[in-house]
């Protein structure tokens, strides 16, 4: 069955890998799953034709044959479950990568999202520079807790999961920030995994909707 | 097998059920699973014996045989793919529940997340006025898009599961705030959650900690 997807027709960052499609493509990449995209303009993404897919009228949205999805973490996870390669087979390690999952999700994105908040949408607020060392800081604590528990691995929890791809995606957030530099291993553990080939793919096949080029890959 | 879970010894809302345990005991009375809890103080939590089974230095954790997670929405999807009660058997039916659990997580609580953070660590900060009626109107937009989503339906899909636990345990930090009233589906829809004898049983038993009496129920 033929899967299809959504992803911004122009991404407000231009194509720099942070729209959240590229999670779903990089998922869809590491388990070798073919996948057709639709571009959703920013005024389509809020009428009731997508809201139907989309309560919260965003991308990326997944469907296939009689199922419709969204919430990036709820796609990544469907295509996990259904294809080997983003979820280990021992039952107590599958269910620890899913709690990366839903770590990278609920514990450390919310931090990083009040970050992107407080720069985007309350950057020419009075309270903005007294108030952004504040949000920072709460990045911080939540990189250095995670920072503690990678240690010297490569991935959080033995090989390569769903959790990390999540987790990743997450930080990869903060690169352009500079506050992953403070945490070496963190930064190690991104640059790892923008190093796989699936990542790669997914990476240069978003850039392409941006560019108007076929990806080179 | 003996499921332990961690919980505050001392909750800082003094047994509001807000404190994230409620929603591992929510879950676990729904699918009729006994458990324990050892109750953690603040200065356990950030020390290193807590820290192995949760790196971020919170509750709740859950511990059964030789498993041991952290981080609610992995624990309450564990719960509720081992036991009959909170996901629907039909494979379409099954993801989009869990996408529910992905979206309350990842999507509206982010926005309830910043305006808890508003209001307890910068209540006092000079921008504090001005600012909270702008994290208010975050908030009132995901409210806005899930309470069009609902309708007049008593669940998110079709009957109740794991992803209206996690929506409702997501709500139900805006109580006292007065917000939900705005949209009185959802007021209805926590309402009907909180009405449930599994809800009301994790509601009593998580009190219980805080006034020292046993659950009455």
């Amino acid at each position: 069955m033929t899967i299809t997807i959504t992803a911004f027709e122009r991404s407000p960052d231009g194509g720099k890998g942070l729209a959240r499609d590229t999670r779903v493509r990089w998922a869809l990449e590491e388990v070798g799953q073919p996948y057709d995209v639709r571009p959703v303009s920013f005024r389509a993404m809020k009428e009731p034709a997508h809201r139907a897919l989309h309560p919260f009228g965003q991308i990326p949205t997944y469907e296939e044959g009689d199922l419709a999805l969204f919430e990036t973490g709820a796609i990544v996870f469907h295509i996990a479950e259904r294809h080997a390669g983003l979820l280990p087979d021992d039952a107590n390690a599958r269910a620890r990568a899913i709690t990366w999952m839903f770590a990278a999700l609920n514990t450390v994105e919310p931090a990083i999202l009040e970050l992107a908040t407080a720069r985007l949408l309350e950057g020419d607020k009075p309270w903005s520079k007294e108030r952004l060392p504040l949000v920072e800081d709460r990045v911080r604590d939540r990189l250095k807790q995670l920072s503690a528990r990678l240690g010297s691995a490569d991935w959080l929890d033995g090989g390569f999961s769903a959790g990390d791809l999540m987790m990743v995606s997450v930080l990869l957030r903060l690169k352009s920030s500079g506050i992953l530099d403070g945490y070496p291993n963190l930064a190690a553990y991104v640059a790892r995994s923008e190093a796989r080939p699936a990542y790669k793919r997914a990476f240069d096949a978003q850039l392409a909707v941006h560019t108007g080029k076929p990806p080179t890959g």
